[in-house]
């Protein structure tokens, strides 16, 4: 049986006609499918708007406490919320998640040396509850993750999307053929002097790609989480705008 | 089959200590147990800050778009969240729901005459998804529903957190005998010349007392809620500290 989870952010959330059409399409999906949804521009919004400062250390945001407030406002509230609200007008039976609920996804701080994150939540092995998730799936609810965890003693934790996306592909590909679908506005990865994004990419193409500069910044570390997955037993990922590949 | 609901608002939300005290006697609670709960200075604080003006009518908090997204904000996401995590800090198994998730309480926008309220969302009977709060019940897990319920449209509406937790109450009553709780921080209704509260109340006495002056303000709809509950059904109806009842 096919497992379809579809991870959106930012560039998706932020952008009303692409998230509708995005939300459409999901809808469409025949298989059963989750979403995993990132953050977006409403939390730096908020932040400055109540001016608590946005601290980064190589691109990734450290989170305190206000930031981790912040967080879980407009993550696990107004976007996750929105969202689950935006399925239900679709007639779709969605229910909104932060690993907290159900215990389903337990994390772990992230240790604070060389760099404190701050309240930011690693996953480990074991971290996903995939029966609960499977529950749910059976009685035809779409889960929806916000990129907020829980540690065993009740800390909520920032945590990546991308990496969320992954853990509960991994965690349900004993049962499904998961199909991992990181979809965001561009077509997927292009080349210099092509039209069209790679159809496929291996890990030794990936490897020279980044060599050359073509695949950079944000895109390695999504480029490798989708390798480690199709490695560990993923059936399939996509990178792109795969709502139109269903 | 015994199910406890209990209700809390702001007077237990916004005081640490009481907070906990109560969290510790909920999770001891033997039977299967619902938490609703409603909000507290938190979202009128953060409208201040975010200079977003509070506009009520008669006691009753007028809900426009930038008050809505306080509101999912606030209570759906941080009161909501963070109630889930302290449940799970305690061993027990929560999740955190509005009205929209998994389509457990669908409400309609109220009625704009005589008075518009604006995103405000009353229930109809057949509101409460009954055997999917039951399904949940059923795994062990403690259901959280925090003041936010969803039009069949898609359209996020605020709901009195009172009305919620008796609504969610009658629907379970054909299967459970159910005992709503609404605890706050006082004993309960005390009358002048007494040091006890009461330890019953009838319809009749209610009247008698509202007459005097004796119940007032907002304890008025809280009485009518709870008198309506048990006259529909429901087993028990306790008002008070009743976190010391169990």
């Amino acid at each position: 049986m096919y497992l379809d989870i579809f991870k959106i952010g930012g560039n998706v959330i932020d952008d009303p006609a692409t998230l509708e059409s995005f939300l459409d399409t999901f809808c469409q999906c025949p298989e059963r499918k989750i979403l995993v949804h990132g953050g977006g521009v409403m939390a730096t919004d908020l932040a400055r708007r109540l001016a608590i400062p946005v601290r980064m250390h190589e691109g990734r945001r450290i989170t305190d406490q206000e930031t981790l407030r912040i967080a879980v406002m407009v993550y696990a509230g107004w976007i996750n919320k929105t969202l689950v609200a935006a399925l239900t007008a679709r007639n779709c039976r969605a229910l909104g998640l932060t690993g907290a609920d159900g215990k389903c996804i337990i994390s772990r701080k992230r240790d604070p040396r060389p760099v404190d994150y701050g309240l930011a939540g690693d996953l480990m092995p074991g971290s996903i509850n995939a029966l609960f998730i499977d529950s749910l799936l059976n009685e035809q609810i779409i889960p929806v993750f916000s990129p907020v965890t829980c540690s065993s003693e009740g800390q909520l934790l920032n945590t990546n999307a991308d990496t969320i996306a992954s853990a509960v592909a991994l965690s349900l590909s004993v049962k499904y053929k998961v199909r991992l679908r990181y979809v965001f506005d561009r077509e997927g990865i292009i080349c210099p002097g092509s039209e069209k994004p790679l159809a496929l990419l291996s890990r030794l193409q990936y490897l020279e790609l980044r060599k050359k500069g073509i695949i950079y910044g944000g895109m390695i570390p999504k480029v490798e989480n989708a390798l480690e997955a199709l490695e560990s037993g993923i059936e399939e990922v996509y990178v792109g705008k795969t709502s139109v590949q269903l």
